[in-house]
Protein backbone atom coordinates (compact mmCIF):
# COMPACT_ATOMS: atom_id res chain seq x y z
CA UNK A 1 0.00 0.00 0.00
CA UNK A 2 2.54 2.25 0.91
CA UNK A 3 5.02 1.79 -2.16
CA UNK A 4 1.44 2.47 -4.33
CA UNK A 5 0.67 5.81 -2.68
CA UNK A 6 4.45 6.39 -2.98
CA UNK A 7 4.13 5.95 -6.54
CA UNK A 8 1.22 8.01 -6.74
CA UNK A 9 2.47 10.95 -5.33
CA UNK A 10 5.62 10.65 -7.72
CA UNK A 11 3.80 10.38 -10.91
CA UNK A 12 1.03 13.14 -9.84
CA UNK A 13 3.49 15.66 -8.79
CA UNK A 14 5.65 14.77 -12.26
CA UNK A 15 2.83 14.80 -14.57
CA UNK A 16 2.10 18.80 -12.91
CA UNK A 17 -1.51 18.58 -13.72
CA UNK A 18 -3.50 21.98 -13.30
CA UNK A 19 -5.67 19.72 -10.56
CA UNK A 20 -4.71 19.99 -6.79
CA UNK A 21 -2.32 17.15 -5.27
CA UNK A 22 -5.01 15.91 -2.71
CA UNK A 23 -5.39 12.85 -0.87
CA UNK A 24 -8.68 11.85 -2.30
CA UNK A 25 -6.56 12.15 -5.82
CA UNK A 26 -3.44 10.62 -4.16
CA UNK A 27 -5.86 7.81 -3.39
CA UNK A 28 -7.96 7.16 -6.55
CA UNK A 29 -4.53 7.02 -8.66
CA UNK A 30 -2.99 4.64 -6.02
CA UNK A 31 -6.46 2.65 -6.05
CA UNK A 32 -6.62 2.53 -2.37
CA UNK A 33 -9.40 4.12 -0.12
CA UNK A 34 -9.12 7.69 0.43
CA UNK A 35 -9.67 6.83 4.59
CA UNK A 36 -6.81 4.58 4.86
CA UNK A 37 -4.66 7.20 3.28
CA UNK A 38 -5.55 9.69 5.59
CA UNK A 39 -5.42 7.36 8.54
CA UNK A 40 -2.24 6.96 7.87
CA UNK A 41 -0.52 10.21 6.88
CA UNK A 42 -2.85 12.77 7.60
CA UNK A 43 -2.63 15.52 5.36
CA UNK A 44 -1.04 15.63 1.73
CA UNK A 45 1.74 17.62 3.20
CA UNK A 46 2.91 14.80 5.67
CA UNK A 47 2.63 12.24 2.76
CA UNK A 48 4.94 14.55 0.49
CA UNK A 49 7.36 15.15 3.62
CA UNK A 50 7.67 10.89 3.36
CA UNK A 51 7.79 10.86 -0.31
CA UNK A 52 10.51 13.09 0.18
CA UNK A 53 12.23 11.32 2.97
CA UNK A 54 12.25 7.85 1.37
CA UNK A 55 13.11 9.42 -2.30
CA UNK A 56 16.40 10.98 -0.61
CA UNK A 57 17.58 8.66 2.05
CA UNK A 58 20.60 6.89 0.12
CA UNK A 59 20.58 8.15 -3.08
CA UNK A 60 23.70 10.14 -2.73
CA UNK A 61 26.38 7.82 -1.03
CA UNK A 62 28.68 10.05 0.71
CA UNK A 63 31.56 10.22 -1.08
CA UNK A 64 35.25 9.34 0.84
CA UNK A 65 38.18 10.70 -2.06
CA UNK A 66 40.73 11.07 0.76
CA UNK A 67 40.39 15.02 0.54
CA UNK A 68 37.50 17.34 2.27
CA UNK A 69 38.21 19.24 -1.50
CA UNK A 70 37.82 15.96 -3.02
CA UNK A 71 34.52 15.17 -1.01
CA UNK A 72 33.27 17.82 -1.53
CA UNK A 73 33.62 18.63 -5.66
CA UNK A 74 31.88 14.89 -5.37
CA UNK A 75 29.11 15.55 -3.17
CA UNK A 76 28.70 19.10 -5.05
CA UNK A 77 28.51 17.23 -8.45
CA UNK A 78 26.24 14.44 -7.07
CA UNK A 79 23.39 17.07 -5.97
CA UNK A 80 23.87 19.33 -8.92
CA UNK A 81 23.16 16.06 -11.20
CA UNK A 82 20.59 14.86 -9.16
CA UNK A 83 18.71 18.00 -8.92
CA UNK A 84 18.72 18.60 -12.66
CA UNK A 85 16.19 15.58 -12.34
CA UNK A 86 12.93 17.50 -13.10
CA UNK A 87 10.84 14.37 -11.23
CA UNK A 88 13.08 15.24 -8.04
CA UNK A 89 13.20 19.18 -8.96
CA UNK A 90 8.96 19.01 -9.00
CA UNK A 91 8.77 16.79 -6.31
CA UNK A 92 11.15 19.29 -4.01
CA UNK A 93 8.96 22.06 -5.01
CA UNK A 94 5.38 20.78 -4.63
CA UNK A 95 6.39 19.51 -1.04
CA UNK A 96 7.78 23.36 0.02
CA UNK A 97 4.50 24.27 -1.66
CA UNK A 98 2.28 21.99 0.61
CA UNK A 99 4.45 20.38 2.98
CA UNK A 100 5.50 23.71 4.76
CA UNK A 101 8.34 23.66 7.95
CA UNK A 102 8.10 20.20 7.98
CA UNK A 103 8.12 18.96 3.96
CA UNK A 104 10.99 21.95 3.59
CA UNK A 105 13.00 19.58 6.57
CA UNK A 106 12.54 16.71 4.67
CA UNK A 107 14.06 18.41 1.60
CA UNK A 108 16.98 19.23 3.15
CA UNK A 109 18.03 17.07 6.44
CA UNK A 110 19.84 14.18 4.46
CA UNK A 111 21.57 16.36 2.32
CA UNK A 112 22.79 18.22 5.45
CA UNK A 113 23.74 14.97 7.20
CA UNK A 114 25.73 14.06 4.40
CA UNK A 115 27.82 17.43 4.67
CA UNK A 116 28.32 16.73 8.10
CA UNK A 117 29.62 13.26 8.06
CA UNK A 118 32.20 15.00 5.14
CA UNK A 119 33.35 17.35 7.37
CA UNK A 120 33.21 14.88 10.57
CA UNK A 121 35.62 12.59 8.20
CA UNK A 122 38.22 15.78 7.81
CA UNK A 123 37.73 16.31 11.24
CA UNK A 124 38.72 12.86 12.09
CA UNK A 125 41.98 13.34 9.46
CA UNK A 126 43.26 15.99 12.07
CA UNK A 127 42.04 19.24 10.04
CA UNK A 128 40.19 22.18 10.66
CA UNK A 129 37.02 22.31 8.11
CA UNK A 130 34.50 24.94 7.57
CA UNK A 131 31.92 24.45 9.93
CA UNK A 132 28.64 23.08 8.79
CA UNK A 133 26.84 26.37 8.39
CA UNK A 134 29.60 28.16 6.28
CA UNK A 135 29.61 24.92 4.05
CA UNK A 136 26.02 24.96 3.57
CA UNK A 137 25.79 28.54 2.97
CA UNK A 138 28.51 28.23 0.34
CA UNK A 139 27.73 24.90 -1.37
CA UNK A 140 24.34 23.75 -0.90
CA UNK A 141 22.13 26.77 -0.90
CA UNK A 142 23.60 27.46 -4.19
CA UNK A 143 22.68 24.06 -5.85
CA UNK A 144 19.65 24.62 -4.14
CA UNK A 145 18.68 27.98 -5.28
CA UNK A 146 19.70 27.30 -8.87
CA UNK A 147 17.64 24.35 -8.99
CA UNK A 148 14.32 25.69 -7.54
CA UNK A 149 14.73 29.22 -8.31
CA UNK A 150 16.23 29.60 -11.27
CA UNK A 151 16.60 27.67 -15.14
CA UNK A 152 19.91 28.25 -15.29
CA UNK A 153 22.06 25.03 -15.94
CA UNK A 154 23.27 23.38 -12.87
CA UNK A 155 26.44 22.69 -14.94
CA UNK A 156 29.16 20.34 -12.98
CA UNK A 157 32.02 23.19 -13.55
CA UNK A 158 29.79 25.63 -11.40
CA UNK A 159 29.02 23.10 -8.96
CA UNK A 160 33.24 22.19 -8.51
CA UNK A 161 33.61 26.14 -8.20
CA UNK A 162 31.21 26.43 -5.43
CA UNK A 163 34.13 24.41 -3.44
CA UNK A 164 36.65 26.39 -4.60
CA UNK A 165 35.04 29.08 -3.17
CA UNK A 166 34.62 27.67 -0.21
CA UNK A 167 38.23 26.30 -0.06
CA UNK A 168 40.37 28.83 -2.10
CA UNK A 169 44.41 27.29 -0.79
CA UNK A 170 44.69 25.04 -3.37
CA UNK B 1 -11.14 43.69 -8.98
CA UNK B 2 -7.41 42.87 -9.23
CA UNK B 3 -6.97 44.12 -5.34
CA UNK B 4 -9.53 42.42 -4.00
CA UNK B 5 -8.04 39.26 -5.95
CA UNK B 6 -4.80 39.94 -4.83
CA UNK B 7 -5.99 40.10 -1.15
CA UNK B 8 -7.46 37.15 -1.25
CA UNK B 9 -5.01 35.64 -2.44
CA UNK B 10 -2.33 36.31 0.30
CA UNK B 11 -5.09 36.09 2.91
CA UNK B 12 -5.86 32.13 1.87
CA UNK B 13 -1.90 31.79 1.88
CA UNK B 14 -1.48 33.28 5.18
CA UNK B 15 -3.58 31.08 6.75
CA UNK B 16 -2.52 28.23 5.58
CA UNK B 17 -5.82 26.39 5.56
CA UNK B 18 -5.85 22.74 4.65
CA UNK B 19 -7.90 23.60 1.51
CA UNK B 20 -5.75 23.80 -1.72
CA UNK B 21 -5.62 27.22 -3.25
CA UNK B 22 -7.57 26.76 -6.81
CA UNK B 23 -9.16 29.56 -8.63
CA UNK B 24 -12.81 29.13 -7.55
CA UNK B 25 -11.76 29.37 -3.55
CA UNK B 26 -9.64 32.48 -4.42
CA UNK B 27 -13.00 34.27 -6.29
CA UNK B 28 -15.60 33.41 -3.93
CA UNK B 29 -12.72 35.06 -1.14
CA UNK B 30 -11.99 37.98 -3.37
CA UNK B 31 -16.29 38.32 -4.01
CA UNK B 32 -15.81 37.52 -7.67
CA UNK B 33 -16.93 35.16 -10.38
CA UNK B 34 -14.46 32.51 -11.04
CA UNK B 35 -14.77 33.44 -14.91
CA UNK B 36 -13.66 36.59 -14.55
CA UNK B 37 -10.39 35.45 -12.51
CA UNK B 38 -9.66 32.51 -15.18
CA UNK B 39 -10.40 35.24 -18.04
CA UNK B 40 -7.55 37.28 -16.45
CA UNK B 41 -5.13 34.68 -14.99
CA UNK B 42 -5.79 31.85 -16.47
CA UNK B 43 -4.03 29.40 -14.02
CA UNK B 44 -3.75 29.96 -10.42
CA UNK B 45 -0.01 29.34 -10.97
CA UNK B 46 -0.09 32.65 -12.93
CA UNK B 47 -2.09 34.58 -10.18
CA UNK B 48 0.41 33.94 -7.65
CA UNK B 49 3.44 34.84 -9.86
CA UNK B 50 1.54 38.10 -10.25
CA UNK B 51 0.98 38.62 -6.84
CA UNK B 52 4.47 37.81 -6.09
CA UNK B 53 5.68 40.38 -8.77
CA UNK B 54 3.74 42.77 -7.17
CA UNK B 55 4.40 42.29 -3.56
CA UNK B 56 8.05 42.29 -4.23
CA UNK B 57 8.76 45.60 -6.27
CA UNK B 58 9.32 48.31 -4.87
CA UNK B 59 9.48 47.07 -1.38
CA UNK B 60 13.52 46.85 -0.93
CA UNK B 61 14.56 50.24 -2.07
CA UNK B 62 17.97 49.93 -3.93
CA UNK B 63 20.69 50.81 -1.25
CA UNK B 64 23.34 53.96 -2.29
CA UNK B 65 25.78 53.72 1.38
CA UNK B 66 28.81 54.77 -1.14
CA UNK B 67 30.57 51.40 -0.73
CA UNK B 68 29.83 47.92 -2.16
CA UNK B 69 30.23 46.47 0.96
CA UNK B 70 28.00 49.11 2.58
CA UNK B 71 25.36 48.47 0.16
CA UNK B 72 25.55 44.39 0.20
CA UNK B 73 25.33 44.41 3.82
CA UNK B 74 22.32 46.95 3.97
CA UNK B 75 21.12 44.95 0.85
CA UNK B 76 21.40 41.34 3.02
CA UNK B 77 20.04 42.61 5.77
CA UNK B 78 16.64 44.10 3.88
CA UNK B 79 16.28 40.59 2.50
CA UNK B 80 16.70 38.57 5.63
CA UNK B 81 14.49 41.15 7.49
CA UNK B 82 11.61 40.35 4.59
CA UNK B 83 11.80 36.98 4.29
CA UNK B 84 11.38 36.47 8.06
CA UNK B 85 7.75 37.83 7.54
CA UNK B 86 5.57 34.58 8.30
CA UNK B 87 3.53 35.90 5.51
CA UNK B 88 6.15 37.10 2.56
CA UNK B 89 7.41 32.70 3.14
CA UNK B 90 4.01 31.36 2.83
CA UNK B 91 3.60 33.47 -0.51
CA UNK B 92 7.46 32.14 -1.59
CA UNK B 93 6.05 28.40 -0.66
CA UNK B 94 3.26 28.50 -2.38
CA UNK B 95 4.45 30.07 -5.52
CA UNK B 96 7.36 27.60 -5.76
CA UNK B 97 5.25 24.89 -5.35
CA UNK B 98 2.20 26.14 -7.65
CA UNK B 99 3.39 28.02 -9.99
CA UNK B 100 6.24 26.29 -11.59
CA UNK B 101 8.98 27.73 -13.49
CA UNK B 102 7.50 31.34 -14.04
CA UNK B 103 6.73 31.62 -10.24
CA UNK B 104 10.00 30.74 -9.31
CA UNK B 105 11.55 33.56 -11.85
CA UNK B 106 8.63 36.23 -9.72
CA UNK B 107 10.16 34.79 -6.63
CA UNK B 108 13.62 35.92 -7.72
CA UNK B 109 13.43 38.69 -10.41
CA UNK B 110 13.40 41.84 -8.54
CA UNK B 111 15.58 40.29 -6.14
CA UNK B 112 18.32 39.77 -8.62
CA UNK B 113 18.03 43.47 -10.53
CA UNK B 114 18.52 45.11 -7.45
CA UNK B 115 22.17 42.93 -6.82
CA UNK B 116 23.08 43.95 -10.39
CA UNK B 117 22.33 47.73 -9.51
CA UNK B 118 24.47 47.53 -6.73
CA UNK B 119 27.55 45.78 -8.69
CA UNK B 120 26.58 48.35 -11.80
CA UNK B 121 26.74 51.36 -9.43
CA UNK B 122 30.29 49.96 -7.74
CA UNK B 123 31.58 49.44 -11.70
CA UNK B 124 30.94 52.97 -12.45
CA UNK B 125 32.44 53.94 -9.29
CA UNK B 126 36.22 52.56 -11.90
CA UNK B 127 35.69 49.01 -9.23
CA UNK B 128 35.97 45.67 -10.34
CA UNK B 129 33.27 44.05 -8.08
CA UNK B 130 32.34 40.23 -8.36
CA UNK B 131 30.03 39.11 -11.08
CA UNK B 132 26.33 39.01 -10.51
CA UNK B 133 26.29 35.13 -10.48
CA UNK B 134 29.09 34.78 -7.57
CA UNK B 135 26.87 37.19 -5.87
CA UNK B 136 24.03 35.54 -5.90
CA UNK B 137 25.66 31.94 -4.69
CA UNK B 138 27.40 34.07 -1.84
CA UNK B 139 24.72 36.22 -0.90
CA UNK B 140 21.12 35.86 -2.18
CA UNK B 141 21.10 31.78 -2.46
CA UNK B 142 21.74 31.26 1.41
CA UNK B 143 19.50 33.95 2.24
CA UNK B 144 16.82 32.04 0.08
CA UNK B 145 17.75 28.77 1.22
CA UNK B 146 17.58 29.64 5.01
CA UNK B 147 14.59 30.86 4.52
CA UNK B 148 12.60 28.49 2.48
CA UNK B 149 14.19 25.33 3.79
CA UNK B 150 15.54 25.95 7.37
CA UNK B 151 13.93 27.24 10.41
CA UNK B 152 16.87 28.76 11.51
CA UNK B 153 17.14 32.73 11.87
CA UNK B 154 17.76 35.13 9.44
CA UNK B 155 20.03 36.97 12.14
CA UNK B 156 21.53 40.00 10.64
CA UNK B 157 24.76 39.30 11.53
CA UNK B 158 24.87 36.05 9.80
CA UNK B 159 23.16 38.35 6.87
CA UNK B 160 26.20 40.66 7.30
CA UNK B 161 28.71 37.64 7.25
CA UNK B 162 28.01 36.60 4.07
CA UNK B 163 28.77 39.50 2.65
CA UNK B 164 32.43 39.77 4.57
CA UNK B 165 32.46 36.11 2.77
CA UNK B 166 32.49 37.39 -0.19
CA UNK B 167 34.83 40.12 -0.21
CA UNK B 168 37.08 39.32 2.43
CA UNK B 169 39.67 42.20 2.20
CA UNK B 170 38.21 44.85 4.86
Amino acid sequence: MRAAVHRAVEELVAEEGNEPLTIPVVAARAGVHATTVYRRWGAVGDLLADVVTSRFSGDIVVPDTGSLRGDLERYACDLAKDLCDPDTLALVRATIGIGGEQGAAACRSERERQLEAILERDQGRGHRPPTLERTTDAVLAPLYYRAVFTDFPLTLDWARGLVTYLLPAA
